[in-house]
């Protein structure tokens, strides 16, 4: 009976089918791909495309594309640094930026490249370091293993190791970067043009955006050498075509436990909607007050858009009755599986419950968890900064393996980058969303909670928000870093306010992270690996990890898709551009392209879906072809694929990307780009 | 079996038990009442309590205090009013209003207060007129039989007739009303201390709010005489003591079939919060534009705010799994009892599932529906005139009984005091508030929706909101009274832009009302009424209806309550509300209450809580002893009784009520209202 099991579940339960996957470099299904289109990726073949891809430790991913490293990714994946860069006369938000000698290239601050150079397997030692151990115990021993093998394996501070927890914890790899921190912006278009839609086409297809932008990476002030990049195809995406994505996924839930979803759907998700959209309502009217609050706002704009249409497609997903339904019914029968056999049953048995009892006990800290730890500050920059400062001092001190993970050794070339970061700090913004955040401190934890009357005393949040802004230093960069390196002795005696206010705070703010680690993360962890080996048990390696923000390889192929009766078909046009406009924002094009259209042929493909399996993170992704040359790149997903948090349906789920040849008619004719043409091997064309 | 089934029943089916209850005055449990407390309300004073108690139509219940038209409510039930006779000069809001002659009261702008003078009982009528019938025929029936039975009811302007469906349609009430359109303000403290402790307090206790107000009710210019209204109690609420409220609870959702209350955990509410969050921080940032901005905003402000913490406590009720799961649980238990019997399978079987598909039609058709009906101007003033005279134009040309029901003839008393409502025009406010439902509308619609690009053409939200704001007249009183006594042609000639508006929008917006009055609505009803039915043959009488904004009674005792392992007292003192001060909104005292403070007996009970059973819309109610003698008001349920939506817990659901004790030591040593406290029959205190 055992061994029929398997096949029973490859039709129900999670295991890759169709262009299902978003596959690790060491587990990729080449046969599969073989059996549906002709091609089975060599391994020759994906180590060129995994040394060619690149990931931008914000939260978005990228690809080398010459030889001196050029990197193309999204505009939207470098909206902060063009912003940052901007000032209120010269806004290149607005107008685009195009270096167009090699010294005009600008710095992006706090902003850092990765390549994957090699993934070791490093599950052995983790189990082995937890072997038996529970609770507090167990997570101090897995955050010392993972602070020793990080500290060990990253040997310079350009090389960067994550140790990545795979498969909820079934398998531990040990990923080894090397890290570029000098990012320099060759061009960006127009906002206009990259985001044409705004929010009200974010997720949607047919669509018409350029997004794309260039960063080149350096290494000692000399643009970086790149043994591999990748080419450009002749013609871009053509339909039908076979088409990879290699890119980082930031992460999906494929395989939570039915509790773990329930959770999301009753409570993560709800709960982060009703505070995104409190920030869109504040953003909206806080750009009502003039030019330069819009400018200055955009860009965090942008993020809580994107994250509210995001997070309503998943809650959508997931109160689905089906859809909820089948997840349930695929946990019973692993759960059936393994109560079939006593043996199996001892061993993983009690791990759902297990983790249902976590989740219940995280319902019960979620509100002090997410206001005083997760997301304490609102995402306030000087509360930010505030708190890596006064953490640094006492965790410094510590040894490496009993740090919080992020002042762990292996981690400090991306604090200090962070810290030192030369981006401007907006007043006005930080008064809004520090005072949103105290406001909510008091609302959700009481007036009368003893962390809030302490924090507060007598004032009103804003008139504490105000003051905290007009007494803090920690606007400078120069600051910061005259702190930092003075140490936790000068870090203690400052008498910042900002400093003073996180300390206030960082009692309460530890403890309950502590709690949460141990009563909730460490159970969730522990019992993931039992469910994790369940499922290798049951179904064997043929089945992929949910996404961690680490490089993965997908596969599809460019094909429309079915929508309320009619189909999509999977190309737009640069016609269709111009048919769209409307000369309002969000639909009103940039001068550039207005100019240039009698010179573009408008026949020239714009954007393209297809069935590659995608999550957030993906976002600048180069899409290629089984020759490894660009047809395209990544920049989002239909609304559709927002369920793909949690499963694919590959009849709906759609990559949209920016067809090649688009993206070239517009270097060409609408930027006269030359020297970044030349570049990318495209400069006799035109 | 049959005989066994109602006591097993008892235990679990949402039969009334303890407190428990907002009791109809026609089907009030006096035995039960004199089984747990001694005393049996005689029909006698249950006609008395009736014929003291008022409905503010707008929301809100109150009290007849004097023989000569006196009116005690909550100061936030006449909050609008209070704002809409302040001016940037001089603003009632922040400096109370009292007046202290006669011909000082001020008529309040569209406030309508009614007194229920006869119930009867039309369930053979409604229900012959539907019989056979479905869809668009059960619901053209009801309607139909519906405006005859109230046109024949209304027989003078000032007499307003409602029928009220009970019991989910299991009954049909004629509630004829004695109506009062000329309403005066006559006292009202300033909102410092009516509202205390704001936004963070609401919903909590202890609590501290001298949450109270006084209109007057004209007939004929000139105060209304009372043959009924309530005394004061001479010692106020003692603890213990056993606790009636009259007053209008808006609507509870307990007998609502599981996949309705499915659709308000996933769909309903949430959707709601989203859009309530996303015009708090809205509003947040609005007021930031400057006083004026706040002043103009603050009333749409608690109302969000209230109804966001109301929401979300509600939800939190449906997401407890153990909760929802009782729920279901009780409705399992009908369904059985019904298929046991094959005479009752066939009359009432189908039911739950009929209703379950037509929730599901709901769910599909929702957001088109919130979008051009239901919340189309998301609470703008200037959309409500545009589409009432727009719609008046139509609907005024048809027979009664085919007409919109809010444009039936019994409603036109109030449909017109709506609309000529001198009540001020914020320009500012209504272009934020159509910005915002402009941009929702394109938002959730999506750009390429017909009926979006017939209302924005290539404008923008704001930009079309703005020339909306700019060319329209409908601000002013008179214009909307000559467009509407000018009948259909001047309707339809007329130009202004927001009623070209409404023209726009209306085809879908009516086309979207139909199928939802057909396809959800009339099959709801018709089979909310089977259930009702079976529920009636399964329990007997011995059950009270979900509320329905029509006067109740519930009865309750002071008591307190436990809460995270400790127990709240009832009472709070006015010594408390000094100690919560600090001098900071929302906990700065007014001035008049920081002068008086010596005067003042400190031990004297302000606020308390007591056991009864309410919900929003009780707002104003008042709260009394067996004699009926005013012990209290209620002005808040705590936070544990937003559940109460969906089911009652004796053992923490509280209703927070200001004690009589507090309001007459307020009216006495703070405002030495003494013409108020003569006709209060308190001339000789203090």
């Amino acid at each position: 009976m055992t061994r029929l099991l398997p096949i029973l579940f490859l039709l129900t339960a999670g295991l890759a089918r169709a262009d299902e996957g978003m596959w690790t470099f060491n587990n990729f299904p080449s046969d599969l791909v073989k059996a549906r289109y002709g091609f089975a990726p060599s391994q020759e073949w994906l180590t060129k495309v995994r040394l060619s891809s690149a990931r931008i430790a914000g939260g978005c991913s990228a690809s080398f594309v010459s030889p001196t490293g050029l990197v193309m990714t999204n505009h939207h994946c470098v909206r902060d640094c063009v912003q940052q860069l901007s000032t209120p006369q010269r806004d290149f938000i607005v107008k685009g930026f195009y270096a167009t000698t090699a010294p005009q290239e600008r710095a992006c601050p706090g902003m850092e490249v990765n390549k994957l150079t090699e993934i070791t397997d490093v599950t052995d030692a983790m189990t082995k370091a937890t072997q038996g151990k529970e609770g507090a115990a167990f997570r101090d021993a897995q955050r010392a293993e993972i602070a020793r093998l990080e500290k060990e394996c990253a040997t310079a501070p350009d090389v960067r190791c994550d140790v990545v927890t795979l498969y909820q914890g079934g398998m531990y790899n040990l990923y080894k970067y090397q890290r570029f921190q000098d990012v320099r912006l060759v061009f960006a278009p127009e906002e206009a043009i990259a985001f044409f839609g705004g929010d009200p086409d974010n997720f949607e297809f047919p669509r018409y955006d350029y997004d794309v932008s260039f960063v080149r990476v350096y290494q000692d002030g000399k643009p970086a050498k790149m043994d591999n990049w990748l080419r450009w195809s002749s013609k871009g995406a053509q339909p039908g075509e076979l088409t990879f994505v290699a890119g980082h996924p930031g992460g999906t839930s494929r395989l939570l436990t039915g509790e773990q979803l329930r959770y999301q759907r009753d409570y993560a998700l709800p709960e982060r909607l009703f505070q995104l959209a409190q920030l869109r309502g504040l953003l909206d009217e806080f750009q009502q007050r003039g030019p330069e609050f819009t400018r200055i706002s955009n860009s965090l704009k942008f993020g809580v858009e994107n994250a509210y249409k995001a997070m309503v497609g998943r809650r959508e997903a997931l109160v689905d009755r089906d859809f909820f339904a089948k997840k349930l019914d695929e946990e019973q029968k692993l759960r059936d599986w393994v109560k079939a056999d006593p043996e199996r049953q001892k061993r993983y048995g009690q791990a759902w419950d297990n983790i249902a009892r976590a989740t219940d006990t995280l319902r019960t800290m979620r509100i002090r968890l997410r206001l005083l730890e997760q997301g304490a500050g609102t995402g306030s920059d000087l509360f930010g900064y505030a708190r890596m400062l006064a953490r640094s001092a006492d965790e410094r001190s510590k040894p490496n393996e009993l740090r919080l993970e992020e002042f762990a050794e292996a981690r400090k070339p991306e604090l200090e980058q962070q810290l030192f970061s030369p981006a401007p700090v907006y007043p006005k913004l930080e008064e809004a969303l520090l005072t949103f955040y105290l406001t909510k401190l008091r609302e959700q934890l009481g007036p009368d909670e003893p962390v809030v009357k302490q924090v507060l005393g007598k004032q009103s949040p804003q008139a504490l928000a105000r003051k905290l802004l007009s007494g803090t230093r920690l606007a400078s960069p120069q600051v910061r870093r005259q702190l930092y390196q003075g140490g936790p002795e000068a870090l203690r005696a400052s008498k910042d306010p900002m400093l003073e206010l996180i300390r206030t705070l960082d009692g309460e703010a530890r403890a309950i992270r502590k709690r949460y680690e141990e009563e909730v993360e460490s159970v969730i962890d522990k019992n993931g690996e039992l469910i994790a080996r369940a499922r290798f048990e049951a179904y064997g390696t043929s089945i992929y990890p949910d996404a961690t923000f680490t490089l993965r390889l997908s596969f599809g192929q460019v094909k429309g898709y079915p929508d309320e009766g009619k189909t999509v078909e999977p190309f737009t046009r640069l016609a269709g551009l111009y048919e769209r406009a409307t000369g309002e924002d969000p639909f009103r094009l940039p001068p550039s392209w207005l100019q240039a259209k009698p010179r573009l042929d408008l026949q020239t493909p714009f954007n393209f879906v297809s069935s590659n399996d995608i999550i957030g993170g993906n976002s600048g992704s180069p899409i290629f072809n089984k020759d490894a040359e660009i047809v395209g790149i990544v920049f989002d997903g239909n609304i559709q694929s927002l369920g793909g948090e949690y499963g694919f349906d590959e009849s709906v789920n759609r990559t949209v990307s920016v067809h090649s040849q688009g993206i070239l008619e517009g270097l060409r004719k609408v930027y006269n780009a030359r020297r970044l043409l030349e570049e990318l091997g495209q400069g006799g064309g035109g």
